[in-house]
């Protein structure tokens, strides 16, 4: 099976995910419980909770696998770590509630000196290793979590994903196996309801880990945990998921960079996914797919301000007065890159130009972030970031040696320290003049444009411009579409 | 050997080139055998002159080949060809000089009549009997041409350029034999200079038609004839080569579109070559190749208005004052343009989707005008022509079968009856404001922008429009550089 | 359509096919007329005869077409091919008779005389010129043939097989049109019955010449009268078809080299393409296709010994006694083969060795006449022929390029002058010993076997000698089957 | 690097390796030390032994490997493994030396509990945890063995070829980086020599296992012991290497099923190779390597009769008196084959059958032991591991799809249960009658014959036969040649 099964009639279950700011300290794990309890105060149902590990502390964990294969005595790291989650633990219960939890914690801390042990003798760290050790963080933050709801009364429990979410590790990272996951979370809540007599009020799951379908733990990878949350939302056919951050949803704009960039109060799937390839504090794309497919509205929201509202992500637009500025979402820009391009007379009306170097491109394992060609056929431009520039330049060359040396082709030239600034927003379709807007504020700003790609979908235009002018183009293209009219 | 083998030093020759409509009837060939005594009255040197056959007569010849396989007679049209001619020679030669042409006319006429009979049994034409019969149009028009010229005293020869230019046929069209090519122009040239006890000062070549290794007639395929001046062009080391037309040189856009269109003085290869995608009335780039490696200067001049300058196209460009006018040369649009969207959460980082995509289009001998992928590398759109959109779209949706039936990739989104519109200029590079001119002035016209594309080598900008909005988009963007400035 | 749609009940018609040795002269013609009134005193049905040109008309034909390009006058040639045929024509038949016959000839030669010239124009003779001329001398036959009948009081009527036969040419040669061609047979029958107030007894059919779909004339290639009776027998649904020839039959060896060489009675399908392979006198195993599909009996027969029974080649094979002797039907040689061996201790275990192998000797355009690879997988031998040797062996030596520099792969080993000779029988399989009576010929009679294939379909086994061994090899193995046990 | 960098002065070193079943327990061990010392008496140079792990060892450590992920307490099985080596060292060595040893080993133990512990945890052993548990038995015999013969007097030094051995894993296996290979070495040597004042007679090295690049311990895989001795032999130039077994050394057959198998003296590398590709008990073909460049001899001996002189493995074959039997060294079988026949009309003359085949055969991963294809081009076979024969026809039939749909092709054939019996020998090239003999003594035996292969380096002649016939067969074949000749 490779689709989640969507099915259309959503139960009453809400799925929250705390990132691991929201769980940084006791503090804020209590601020984590008032919102939980908010929740179940409305009465509007269940809650799956998907937590990630503290902050900080997976890469603790991953530091330690890392240096295990060299390094010989890691004990008062481990040490650290131990001390660090009592404290935790021993602030925010009472002794006896706390004495399990601690129990525990040492059994995970001696499992973790056997394994750092033997990758020491490996002197290497396996996959596996890796995958085992970095999921500590969740199952420490999720059991602690679950133990401080027991403690205000709530049916609570907690859940170590890697008893339900099943994947298998595909090409393109992490792939769902949705029948054997379904199967298992419906055995385990069966499980819960035999014991408790009744179904938990609230389940806490741990984020990021999963196991394959040997068993084998392994983790879903960058942004894993928001994946878990989407997984979860998409199993238990949820409402809503709301992704629980340390900022109130999306801005039109990297605040550090656009002082004016304002908060976006609703943005489409389609935007969402334009901006998050900029690696904006939104969740990846890829991971919005169990929920795209059961049409599970997202919403951003602040553990710091749960009165927010937040930045709802929703299937279809809402409805804009058909403005300019309504036309236009966010900015932002990827820096570090190059600009490469492929020039020569007798690349006109050569059927498979395009093949060979991006056949080229991809045997070099290279990542294309823009392609342009323009209508005069004889030469090909395209951006990649630019640690990947060297390389890329000689993959395409030695794909077009013979035609280099007959003169037909020019040198790859390329040009490094650019950046990409990407203008988002479904309604550029249809509204003429934002192109006019965009390069006109660019221009105003004395910003050179050394390459343009707008597609067909008209949700993104992306300009290659200098590294140095980035910023100031950035500001530039935000004032253009929003100071103007909303001041 | 693959190049013409690019000397340094020219010689003293000239190269023109007369097109069909500057041999359109007697007056014209006068028109031309006035030019050429100008020519020769500034002892700069001898002149080779490239013509193509008088204009209609190709067309008429190739309409004989191709209508004999069915039809039985043909005779009607075969006179009505020979007496066409026979007025052109009496009418401009005396009757003594007249009568070899004639008789020579004669003998071909009757070979052509053999050859229609030979392919109306056979029930077909193959490329040699059009080869063939096409080529009689540019010994007619160079016979005559040469006699006039004798007629008024000059030491003129004719030569039939499959003497001499030795091609074979690529895959990207026919490719010049220059050794052979070589050898043969200077034994031709040793004949003359042994008979005549001297060179000739005109040599008046056929355009158009070659032969191959074997000494079979072949042509040089469309533009031919510009081509063969390129090409004696470069084997005498010329100074100059000049294409007579109809025009006064390059204009800056179409002028039945754009009433303001400007003549352009001077303009880059490069330039030259982009505008000359377009089907603009400028040489192909494919037959500047061979005095662009010589850097012979090439020069577009009007034979109904020889004292025009022309428009000069020279190796490196010009001074300029490097204002936003001077850095934009010319527009230009291609219509009938079909736009394709790939698009889907499937795609985002996956590597080779663009080769995968273009492998597709090359199998199904697609033509690509723009590709255009931004970003956020989860849509690409590529241009086509309309007539090929179908099999665009299809055969895309096949190589992406099992994304789409999982749902990774959506269909191919297909927006027909689009048009490209392309601004060009050298000095696009470096000058800021060119791209915010260019969307300026369609946003002032409230052009919708579906597309986008800018390469690296900053000559180019690529938008992709309705068809519906080209024409109003071209005169708006051309206002947009011109007027502002030079009014 | 693919296939000739055969159908399960054949008609009464009976398809005689007579080569061009048949009808080599004005005796050979009349024995061709008594044969075909046999068939027509038997009452068994109608008949259809399908003809080849009479000996050396073809290669005349051809030669005219292949000297055109370059020769000025042919007339002599062309004088000659009408003195002979009007020669045949007035022999056969009386004045009046005679007569028609002599203007459409007379026709026919104007229109070659034309075709002629054109080539000669044009300097090289396109396929379709030779496809159109090569096609005269079975028109001529075949006319000449009915014609004759005709005056013996048969209705017998000619055909022009350019009027029925729709052949597309692909890469593996002609590929009929069944639907259309069965159309235009209908159309044809239809329309003698409307003018004969009746169907004709005897069609006399033009063989080896056909025409595309745009109705250009084409030819069959080799063997093309075969493959037009075999056409003719499948349209048909015909009881029998018999090839008349100059031998009784197939022989158990080439009768040349082997004096005990046997007339086999009977042969299986797979058995004679197993022959045809070697070239011998059999018809080639494509044209046997069309009856294979519709399983109708093929008799190799002898126009000089029209009593003996000839060999037939039906479905299923005859029961045999299961000896050894009737498990082996036919002996041949392939010669001038080489053998090349590629061989290296890094090809153990090597994925994909003779797939890059195999792509290299396509690409290279070489035929492969027997691959070997032992159990050992560190060498594979192939042999193809003896001209293709230098241009094989430099195709895989640049396959295995890195591997030979690396020293894996040897160098190429080619052992030229070698003969591959084949013992051919369906009843090998099963029966032990046919190896080893084989190779203990081969063994006794002193013959080196560099190389040995025995496929799994146990109908051949392919011994590679050398060359000068052929013939001795050949008679040893032949005697060991045949010899000990028949004398 | 990809070479040994072959030279030529071979130095005063020799080479033996000692297998696990040499080294079976302490009496073995012993004759081991006395081997050793019967080459140190002759004073013909130092000594490198390399030694696998004890009999059975490995496989242990490789059962707990595997076992860990699922089995929670191994440590009964690690306590038989540390009694079973304590056993063996308190035997050989007085208590004194054997402390040391005794130590170490417990160290060992502890580092395993951890490794198989982290194991557990992890619920999977990588390959990393594989090879560093493997390890272990080659470290303990060699310890013990250089205690041994320090008790014995000898200035033996123990090798952890880990500190020596580099090696990148490449797509056939181990590939050695010699260059860094030969420093690790010369830098150990130069160590030893600092620390006793001379360098060590012998070195007791670790076979089998070996580091990466990176330091990470791993191994050489199946027979990496005897590729451990090549590599050391090759490093040291050795003289000699002697692979110690329990064998007198090579036969003619297996014995257990050929009971008059005779013993060889000597062998070519190439028909080493030949034989061994059956699994016969000689080295591997790829072990050889590095020996064979630098034409080091092999001899294979046996530890339990060291006078025995074995079979000695050389670059050029001895002199042969040129009889029958003198051509053909050794008989051996592959059981368990399926013989695949992909047969039709349409493959005759078609370019790429074979390419096409071959690749998909390549694609689904299937080893090819046997190809034939006879001269008729009509049918291909080829033989697999039975295991893979259905995967091998789908693939076949799923390759010619179009061509079995049209018929040109017929469903592909598998004929299972089938062995392969190979005949091996130098001698056949040039010796008529190889074949004769081979196929006569099948043939008298009744075996069935259905597939043949003898490619053109005619060291190898291999038949498929029934697996039922196989022994039967293998017997015949022996006696054809032995019997007769040498009873």
């Amino acid at each position: 099976m490779t689709h989640s099964d969507a099915s259309t009639t959503p139960s009453d279950w809400t799925v929250y995910k705390f990132g691991g700011s929201s769980l940084a300290d006791p503090a804020c794990i209590r601020r984590v419980v008032n919102i939980i309890s908010d929740q179940q105060s409305a009465e509007t149902g269940p809650l799956a909770v998907v937590v990630s590990a503290m902050k900080g502390v997976t890469d603790k964990l991953l530091t330690l696998a890392e240096r295990a294969p060299g390094a010989d005595a890691m004990e008062e790291d481990l040490v650290g770590l131990r001390t660090d989650q009592r404290e935790v633990v021993t602030e925010l219960l009472p002794v006896d509630q706390a004495a399990p939890l601690l129990r525990t914690l040492d059994q995970d801390i001696n499992d973790l000196t056997d394994v750092l042990r033997a990758t020491h003798l490996m002197r290497t760290a396996p996959d596996t290793v890796q995958d085992l050790v970095a999921g500590y963080g969740e199952i420490w933050s999720a059991r602690t979590l679950a133990q401080c709801l027991q403690a205000e009364g709530y049916n609570a429990r907690f859940v170590d994903a890697r008893d339900v979410v099943t994947v298998t590790h595909g090409q393109l990272g992490p792939v769902v196996d949705w029948e054997r996951t379904r199967e298992r979370l419906t055995a385990l809540r069966e499980s819960f309801d035999e014991r408790d007599g009744g179904s938990p009020d609230v389940l806490v799951i741990t984020g990021f880990i999963a196991s394959t379908p040997d068993g084998v733990p392994t983790t879903l990878g960058r942004n894993g945990s928001d994946f878990s949350a989407a997984i979860f939302a998409a199993l238990l056919e949820a409402m809503e998921l709301h992704i629980w951050s340390d900022v109130n949803g999306v801005m039109s704009a990297d605040p550090r960079y656009v002082p004016d960039a304002q908060q976006l109060d609703t943005l489409s799937y389609e935007e969402a996914m334009e901006l998050a390839y900029f690696g904006a504090r939104i969740i990846h794309p890829r991971t919005l797919q169990p929920v795209l497919e059961h049409e599970i509205p997202v919403t951003i929201r602040n553990t710091f301000a749960s009165d927010h509202p937040g930045t709802r992500i929703h299937l279809d637009g809402e409805p804009t007065d058909g403005g300019l500025n309504d036309a236009v979402k966010g900015f932002s820009t990827i820096d570090n890159v190059a600009l490469l391009n492929l020039e020569g007379t007798g690349m006109i009306g050569v059927p498979g130009i395009a093949r060979r170097l991006f056949s080229a491109l991809e045997d070099a394992d290279i990542s294309v972030i823009v392609i342009s060609q323009g209508s005069s056929e004889h030469s090909i431009c395209f951006a990649v970031p630019e640690d990947q520039a060297d390389r890329a330049r000689q993959a395409t060359e030695e794909a077009f040696y013979s035609e280099r040396h007959q003169g037909q082709v020019k040198d790859v030239d390329v040009t490094r320290n650019c950046s990409v600034l990407a203008v988002v927003g479904d309604g550029m379709s249809g509204t003429p003049g934002v192109a006019s807007t965009f390069f006109g504020a660019l221009g105003k700003a004395g910003v050179n444009v050394r390459a343009i790609a707008q597609g067909a979908s008209e949700r993104n235009i992306s300009a290659v411009v200098d590294g140095a002018d980035a910023q100031r183009a950035l500001r530039a293209a935000h004032a253009g579409f929003y100071l103007s009219a909303r001041t």
